[in-house]
């Protein structure tokens, strides 16, 4: 049974408050939930039917059968599977000698959860281990971004910082790239195979603090350049093109 | 004013039934109403501030001032600007003479609102002037989608039909692609610079059905390759990389 007080402490996750003061998240379904056992500390793992349940889910410290009706209380979803994990934050450190070594993500100010979830999904598939997020970008544990990341936090660490402070520093050593719609051509111009990729705001890209900081400017083209289309493309759209690109030339081009 | 058989009326463009009886949509936003109204008739414009309206909103049928309060009843919007727009739909036909020469995509049974106005907003950017939906694709008119969409709709067209049927056409001549974790690594295989592109449902992918039409499968290679990592990109994330890497072949590489 799930007592009134779980339900009011989970519901209080929702939001990025709760989540500070309680150092837990939740996440929902039963393949998010799998995914993220092996690497989150299970501080509740909530169940509407034993089925649900695998053996990675004794490693939860708390289990708790919840009937449909109190499950919708705490539920995110519109067609709830009935598992739900409550999970302990991790916020692991990273060093510059780490990141000097190959390509990482810098978010500045992506305000969307969803456009934050995907792009770390974006971030997993291509290999990127690090994205560091500036303090005003969305919460990685948002319960929409942890549901868009689909389970790509088990292997993608998410850094707060001061992003100017980071860029800055003189123990990096890689270059720090941005999209700009005025950038050079991305497939036009060397880019490296270590380095930050800085990704903007969605509605005003990156500010122009960090604009100073870049060292190189791409732009993605659109087709048939010069005609008029939309503005610019949604951030994880950008995000997933230019990473795709990054790891095509490494990949692929001999140099 | 708006009186409450307006404020009704609106509402009931929410859901699609409503789109569907009376053929409106509404769109939010002084960007995005300036964007379509040279492209869709508009029946009513709503406006909070005369500030907000400019030349083209004397095109509307009618105009109605609404105090903060009314336009909040209308609202999708956390913090609407106060200008919406009740447009009729607008559903061009299209012909296999065009689509045979050029590139279009199609998206069978695309559930998320959010990620068919990204796409929408992707074939703008890259020149996709016709995307085909199967009938179980997300409303092109629903308010999150046209939001995602940023205006894109003034240029995309969009059309819902019976996808097997439309590939399946001896009129259309030119290859379907399709993208799939066990399809040739897209770099590394021939594409044209004319076809059509599939896309798939978010959870399953590329139905049964269509799979055995498809005439090249595609794969977006992940890094490095081989490693556990996401299994799969968001549709949007990977129609943003196909449709890059299909204008970059056939605009930077020498055939």
């Amino acid at each position: 049974m799930l007592s009134r007080n779980k339900i009011k402490l989970i519901n209080s996750l929702s939001q990025k408050k709760g989540r500070d003061k309680l150092g837990l998240f939740v996440a929902e379904g039963v393949k998010l939930v799998t995914d993220l056992l092996p690497y989150f500390d299970c501080a509740v793992l909530i169940y509407t039917d034993k089925l649900l349940l695998n053996e990675q889910s004794t490693g939860a410290y708390e289990l708790i059968e919840a009937s449909r009706a109190e499950y919708k209380k705490i539920s995110h979803q519109e067609h709830p599977q009935g598992l739900m994990g409550v999970f302990i934050k991790n916020d692991t450190g990273w060093e510059f000698e780490s990141i000097n070594k190959t390509i990482s993500l810098a978010l500045d100010d992506v305000q969307d959860p969803g456009n934050l979830g995907t792009i770390v999904r974006i971030a997993d598939w291509f290999g990127i281990c690090d994205v560091f997020c500036s303090k005003n970008t969305a919460d990685i544990y948002n319960p929409k971004t942890i549901q868009a990341s689909m389970g790509a936090l088990a292997r993608v660490r998410v850094h707060y910082v001061d992003l100017h402070a980071v860029l800055t520093d003189n123990r990096l050593t890689v270059p720090v790239y941005g999209t700009f719609l005025d950038g050079e051509n991305i497939y036009q111009t060397t880019i490296s195979n270590k380095g930050i990729i800085v990704m903007g705001n969605e509605g005003n890209g990156i500010s122009t603090g960090l604009k100073k900081i870049i060292d190189k400017k791409l732009l993605i083209p659109n087709y048939p350049e010069g005609i008029k289309s939309s503005e610019s493309l949604n951030v994880s759209a950008a995000t997933a093109i230019v990473c795709a690109e990054f790891r095509r030339r490494q990949k692929y081009i001999e140099t």
